[in-house]
């Protein structure tokens, strides 16, 4: 099965406003941001001791991830100035890496004496994203400077470390490398990178000079507790966890490794069905940023990182490339739509690194210490420009310049539309048109060409109790309906009712005991203080929703109004039980939307009456 | 109006038991624990440099309040080898104290050289519960030798504080020899103890002596933010303001003092009404043990020492002396039924500092960090022996061997019936029976001689919202039914249907929004995991409560079994809300016997549906 690349689609719609708004608010952000911070300086490697802004170990990566949203960005709405930035970077790289091909910032002006000695200190992660940048931008320009400076880099690494084994730690604290190098195989063709890949994939948690090497913080913590194929959970960081399993899923689908897709489901399941925020958030502790026990989703203190959104969205994407069921592209656009997206604000220029599923100011007045500790380090109330550690700014930027990806995937009897998004697509001698105002009305008009004789799978949403297919179905299987193509020309049309519903969480979770979310298709939503009459945490919404939908502008979505109770107030400080309620219509937006309008209280699950 | 002191008390049911229970387990518990640590061989005054348990600034204190427990004990049951014990410390008093009547262990033994230098170092606090203590012992015992050793102190005292200010510090950082001083003036008739007590009110807050004197922690936390008579909330360190308010009230009594007790009142309003636990537990946080702010009542990491509640029921029932308003008695009644008796095990022979009013056993495994930081200091998920700040054991026992003062107050005309406890009384010729089951029964039958022509006022309780009152009533006013007794023997039967109710709080409280409270009569209940089926938060009471009531012999108290649900279980993270709950029995202890049958989970506000 092969992916649908996001070069291929045309984009309107919601996503093509996001990208818009990425392009022109996000990436210049970004940039003033990283200069002001000295992340672009850093590539001159003239800093010295004294000077301000020393290099950290992981702005190489920062700015690799720009570039890459760049990249993306170019590749579909060229832009010769940005061009020319990464150029410039692209030969500072060139003249400041070693004539081994070794190329790090940190490692070569502030501590050259410790390459591959810190297994922590993100020397691999920083090679894989600029590795990651460099098929990017050789994708969009075709300029292959970059790419090769980074061959060179990884032919250095593969001496090293498959080679050799020389340095001191055998793989990276940090996975992305290894994702990395099956993009490098994809696009060179070089079967060495995907060996270098399996060979880091397949000696994690399995070599004594790992758990020997300097810094080491735990086996679970970077998924070295186990060899990769008998972890039976997901665990520990959640970013570097996603990013392994990235790469575990590529290896199984290009090696046709079942054991290892086996490995990728359990991991999978152990997050959609155990551990994941109702937003698609993952990773629910700031100690470690990690994923801690099964139903342990706390809100006020949710971490619920951006990246790790990202990482989950990208494990999902591969997944549907080895096995179509639609869990993989639900979870996607769970993640995608809620957590990762509210990651950035509407108008594209400031962020959240955490996202939590509730905000009560009050509360965290009250008990400052508490939420300096579980919440604090960034600023989780109001979306800021830039964070010292700044991984989700450029991460966000990329996944919405190359949203386009999740679409489609293929072989030859067969395309899925894993995703509903307004575009048309054109690959392998087939075009598909979809008009759709997605995500915020479920019908949906495929146009496909040039399929006559093959299949279309269309994902049927998990969400979308009622639907009707415009088509005969060939048969239904894991989430998607299969639809025999007889004509060169087909117009289908699809439409998935966007009904606003109340959904419960599992009562383990005690965060959410008694509680419902509000969600209409993929969307979850909130309520924010800023538009309701109550504390939030003094409204119920009725079982009985009677929701009235209204298009706002800004969102680009429907924010609902729906019924519901608050509770009645009264002088006394107890008093006898008594279930009198006020009716209160309650209004809710997207959560991709919340914390726009300055600091306000903010609650996803809601209590219900 | 005068109190009916206990001695003039003779229990019987339910208090009867307790007072039984303390004097069998409590007080030798507390001995043991005492001289395990050190407190008592801390009185020979022999500790070195180098030795074990150095001596603590509170230590004489602790002994002092055990002494008073003693006294009240051996008041109604005599008992040669406590008195013994007393006699011997009242020696070790005698032979250690100063020439000048000083005394003070670690003042004497530890730090000589800075006696009244430490406003925060429980000098004066001290030599307040000595002289409680030296009161309860001669009024036990008529022995008097104690009581002069005290009085001979406070003569010091009055020189160095009120004669020549020439301590570091004008009052104390822990108030409690105001109402010690008042107490020793009721005992010697002696106006100058009077005047000492109001010198130290009067002067409290307005002092710059005391904000600059060394080890000073700030306005609030011990009421020196303003004159007393100005203050409008209870604030800071909850057992400070609780003695301070003590004295206010005894000064207002015994000085005809309206703009005295119009303060006590706004102060005991603004916890009554908007700071008071529903177990009558007091101080929300382990910060400072203090108040908080109005409406700041969270549950599992509630504080609500148990000290703090004694000291409320003590300042209730001075108020009630000044004012009849069955608020004070019914606030007393909450306190002491509740908070206050589950600062002591079942068994009298183990003890809660801190008294939380939900334990979440698998939160707090998940949150240690949390726990630790708020709630931690003291085990609070197991009543323990002793603590290291072990102020709440002899001051529980204190309170139950004296529970009699509780009973009534009286002037010439009127009698007041404030609490219904099986007892007979006799005072001034009066003689008053109670035949009752209270606090598991509302039924009582009062037998009364001796008050021909005068008048009988019974409180009715606040809670009792269904009564019967077996005789003519001449007025109602402020919760007490007022009877002309027109007999030289009269019986009168009062009947608080005692029907078990569910209580909600102010919707302000956000710990307990959705949540009641399950009481019955003057008792508040828990559920405890061991109990019940399901984790108690996925359990919710119902509304119709059909409940069944049981006695348990070891409470001395109902339990209760009602109708509730659990809600459904399921195997998925999320799925679409559905409205399907499973019936479920629910079994609810009074609050004050949890935590007697191993560690288990406890909730007081459960959800409601």
């Amino acid at each position: 099965m092969k992916s649908v690349t996001f070069d291929k689609v045309n984009l309107g719609g919601f996503w093509k406003n996001r990208f818009e708004i990425n392009k022109n608010s996000t990436i210049p952000t970004v940039y003033d941001r990283f200069s002001d911070t000295g992340r672009f300086r850093a590539f001159e490697f003239n800093w010295k001791d004294g000077d301000p802004d020393k290099p950290h170990i992981f702005w190489d990566s920062d700015i690799a991830k720009w570039i890459e949203a760049v990249a993306y960005t170019i590749n579909k709405s060229p832009d010769k100035e940005l061009e020319a930035v990464v150029d410039r970077i692209v030969d500072l790289i060139e003249k400041n890496r070693d004539e081994n091909g070794y190329f790090n910032i940190y490692f070569t002006v502030c501590e050259p004496d410790n390459r591959f000695v810190n297994r922590m200190a993100h020397e691999l992660y920083c090679a894989g994203h600029l590795t990651e940048a460099a098929i990017a931008y050789y994708n969009a320009t075709g300029k292959d400077k970059f790419l090769k400076l980074m061959c060179d880099y990884m032919e250095h690494i593969e001496k090293v470390f498959v080679v050799e084994d020389s340095a001191e730690f055998c793989t990276p604290g940090h996975e992305e490398i290894e994702l990395a190098l099956v993009k490098l195989y994809d696009c060179t063709g070089n079967k060495k990178y995907l060996d270098m890949s399996s060979h880091f994939v397949e000696a994690r948690g399995t070599r004594q000079k790992d758990f020997d090497s300097p810094y080491y913080i735990g086996h679970d913590y970077d998924q070295s507790h186990k060899p990769v194929r008998e972890q039976e959970r997901a665990t520990g960081h959640s970013v570097r966890a996603t990013y392994l399993y990235c790469a575990m899923a590529d290896l199984a689908l290009r090696l046709n490794d079942k054991s290892l897709y086996d490995a990728c489901r359990r991991l999978f399941m152990s997050i959609a069905e155990k551990q994941m925020y109702v937003t698609g958030g993952i990773g629910s502790t700031r100690y470690g940023e990690r994923f801690t026990e099964d139903y342990d989703l706390p809100n006020d203190v949710a971490y619920s990182e951006t990246c790790a959104s990202i990482g989950l969205a990208l494990f999902a994407r591969r997944m549907s490339l080895i096995e179509p069921d639609s869990i993989y592209a639900d979870i996607a656009e769970t993640a995608i739509y809620n957590c990762a997206l509210a990651g950035v604000s509407l108008k594209g220029n400031s962020f959240f690194y955490v996202n939590p599923l509730e905000i009560n100011l009050e509360r965290r007045r009250r008990n400052k210490e508490y939420y300096q500790y579980n919440a604090g380090g960034f600023e989780i109330t109001q979306r800021v420009e830039v964070f010292d550690c700044s991984c989700c700014p450029p991460n966000i930027a990329r996944m919405i310049a190359s949203i386009g990806d999740f679409l489609y995937t293929y072989n030859n009897d067969t395309v899925f539309v894993h995703h509903y998004f307004e575009s048309d697509a054109e690959f392998d001698g087939i075009k598909i048109t979809q008009n759709t105002e997605y995500p915020n009305n479920g019908a949906v008009k495929l146009t496909v060409k040039g399929m006559k004789g093959k299949t279309l799978a269309v994902r049927i949403p998990a969400w979308a109790e009622k639907h009707k297919i415009g088509a005969d179905i060939a048969k239904t299987e894991k989430g998607y309906a299969y639809i025999a193509i007889d004509a060169d020309e087909k117009e289908i049309r699809l439409d998935f009712a966007m009904e606003c519903r109340l959904v419960a969480a599992n009562p383990a979770v005690e965060a959410d005991i008694g509680r419902v979310a509000l969600c209409r298709g993929p969307l979850v939503y909130c309520a924010e203080r800023v538009d309701n009459n109550a504390p939030l945490n003094n409204l119920s919404v009725s079982e009985n929703l009677n929701a009235e939908i209204a298009f706002d502008e800004e969102m680009q979505a429907y924010t609902v109004e729906a019924d519901g109770f608050a509770d009645s107030t009264f002088e006394s400080l107890y008093r006898k039980y008594r279930p009198d309620f006020v009716p209160e219509r309650i209004k809710f937006i997207p959560y991709f939307a919340f914390a726009n309008r300055g600091e306000s209280d903010m609650l996803v699950w809601m209590r219900v009456k």
